[in-house]
């Protein structure tokens, strides 16, 4: 679809430097951008613009009196704002495949597309427009609301990992409950999202969860929290709203994370903790990033130090040595 | 299928207290639990027994008078085999989906299900009993016992992964080996198990594993093993019986876990180690949870007492900076 | 098929000693080889040797005279090699099979083999000789080259992870890039690489990924690179040619990895850095791993150093305890 920049303006709430009658076909970055492509730039992006062939440029202020831009609040937000303009939900063939697998009692709402080779378990409710790209599997009696988006490969609903030892061997614990994916959730691809043992696994309005997550059993995930790549989080922990959690990191079971927390990648939060929101965490057992940081600086420092206090005091050395 | 107290309290081994009459429908936790369902308490949630709806508690003592209960040495042993009385397996459908394709050779045994889209390669052989939920693929060669649970997206029996250097380009190591996956093993969704490289890949009898967990070529997972989500055992590596792997865990390659170990969440293991059972380790590398407490505890003390040090000790601080 | 000890040697480039007409069939470790089965063994291995019923032993110096060996210079590298004399591909059935999804506008090339339930999306592009497992999903124009493997489960080209707050939900970024596989790749069961946002995600000649890695959009993975299981490789991250990456590596974005870097398994690299090349590094973050020893090492000795001086300076443990 063809857009003028005067079109793409008025959808962002934008103002025109430049010509306004250019028409745009697409979206790219500065680098790769051509004269019918919309770029964006960040400001410390500006020392690219002069090189770029981008027909058009969001910008939050425009130092470039010689080229079209549209001067914009936010430049990025407003690029993916433009991008609806350009792309087309692709809404060839049928909504459901012929090949996906509806098994009896399920129910998909208008304008929801199932994906080749889907498995939609009995019982399953499917919202509206929402999307399952191929090879999902949602077990029986889950729930997913409407403009879910789920990536190929996503197992939703699974048991969740509980067993009792009985002295000879494990027995199972019943892995009953639900799984509960409200609106405008993302689900990356291959991610795994558990039922609940007896209560329910919820994933909360508007949460994005990036490829390869793991959620466990009676997991709560808060509105709009965002779980990067290859985290997983143990049963019956609550990830609090707006919380943003790095790729990699580890959540033991019954942890509550406050809503606005910030866990970097790779940190680990053992069992039971309690993350209080309002600053970044990192490492395993997850602290404060400056408590971290400071430590890593002293534990630099350590060896050296270690090694000139031996030669200053022989008797310590000797201490050490009959440890 | 509705059960009395009666009936639960003789399949568990307890003793009812209050109306052994009473009929029960369903299990939930005490939370969520109503008039009709079987809830269970281990000592430390007593409190909360009073303001559940729960028809019929699990416990191990009695302080609740007015309730009807069933006192049992184990209450949430008996939990998980009630609840065999009240959920029957699935058996509505074919045993083997119209949709899963069964290669050549290929042998399944009598009450074995195979969910929609599941790929059984040339000559595998699968037991008696074993469920495969849909999308499961299992390559060629791979054998599978009785009473086996795959979960949906596991991969079992690709290739290991090894490579050989020629000076230009990596050459691929053969990777012919099989994958043995014993009784009453489980396996959770999109879990990897490779098959062995010459010798073969093997998960022991009553083995759990979860989600997204990856084994590697030649492994050995012992006998009742619990291994949590993502972790990842390299090749050749042996993990003794009954031990816990918790989430998130790397084991190298050629390690030795002894039986009975435990790791915590996010451990790392070293190539070649040998990890002694009885005790908890943690940490990368997995070192006793005690010494590693004590180093964090020591670690956090470190920042503020090199600065005290470099107060009282100029000199020391210049040492320090001509490093 | 069966092969003279004669005929492997001359295909690897290695002289008999012993028996040349002697005919194998198979490959087989040490310890399992049988009389027809050829096997090798590196130096620190020879003590097995004498023990084993292999037919014939790869080596590279031969101080066993009364068995029959190949002495070759690598032997491992030949043993690869010869691998291929035994184990012919599997061609048996169709090259495409029926129930793979090829969606229009996607273009296969000669001699390539699309595994069962696996997805080919529009405008999609593979090359010749390449080998899609069961179930992999490449979405809608992907590229890949000639002579890739790629593993059951597989997602490739799913959308990127990118999304910007507006103040009340996250707006999708455009996820609208290519994702490109180059020639002679191999890619791990279950593992994802997403397509790029506005530029494309590259996977080099020669790149081999294990099972459950996660490549993010953007990111480019030099040749001839390596990246064991579960390592993840966040937004446009560069990984150089010929680096090795061990498993549970996580790599923020904007990184860039030298070529030839070593990256021990659950290492981390935070946003922006740059791994220089030329040495193994280890930890999170991660430094060299001569450094990291030493660190552990004096962070061994810190809990007994820090109570012993307390002992000493009671003022100093008082400081402490006013911390």
């Amino acid at each position: 679809m063809k857009k003028t920049v005067a079109e793409i303006a008025a959808f962002v709430g934008g103002e025109v430097q430049g010509n306004p009658g250019l028409e745009l076909q697409s979206l790219a970055n500065l680098k790769n951008a051509g004269p019918a492509d919309l770029a964006f730039a960040d400001e410390k992006f500006y020392a690219e613009v002069p090189a770029s062939r981008a027909g058009c440029i969001l910008l939050e202020r425009n130092p470039f009196p010689d080229r079209t831009v549209i001067v914009v609040r936010a430049p990025k937000l407003a690029m993916a704002r433009a991008a609806t303009l350009f792309v087309e939900p692709d809404t060839s063939g049928p909504a459901i495949h012929p090949t996906a697998v509806i098994e009896p009692g399920a129910v998909i709402g208008r304008g929801t597309r199932v994906g080749a080779g889907c498995y939609i378990g009995r019982g399953v409710r499917i919202g509206n427009d929402t999307q399952l790209y191929p090879r999902v599997v949602v077990y029986a009696g889950a729930e997913i609301g409407n403009r879910v988006t789920v990536h190929a490969g996503a197992v939703i609903g699974a048991d969740g990992f509980g067993f009792v030892w009985d002295g000879e061997r494990y027995v199972k614990f019943p892995q009953l409950g639900g799984v509960i994916i409200e609106d405008d959730v993302e689900i990356g691809a291959n991610t795994c999202i558990d039922r609940g043992s007896l209560g329910a696994t919820i994933i909360r309005r508007g949460a994005k969860l990036d490829n390869l997550v793991q959620i466990g059993h009676n997991v709560e995930v808060g509105e709009h929290a965002v779980i990067a790549a290859q985290t997983g989080v143990a049963g019956s922990s609550i990830i609090g709203a707006r919380s943003l959690i790095g790729g990699q990191v580890g959540i033991a079971d019954h942890v509550t994370v406050d809503a606005g927390s910030i866990l970097g990648a790779q940190a680990g939060v053992p069992s039971g903790k309690h993350i209080r929101g309002g600053g970044l965490l990192w490492g395993t057992p997850a602290r404060p990033i400056k408590e971290l940081l400071a430590q890593q600086a002293a534990l630099a420092r350590l060896p050296r130090f270690l090694k000139e206090l031996r030669k200053k005091t022989p008797s310590s050395s000797e201490n050490e040595k009959g440890s």
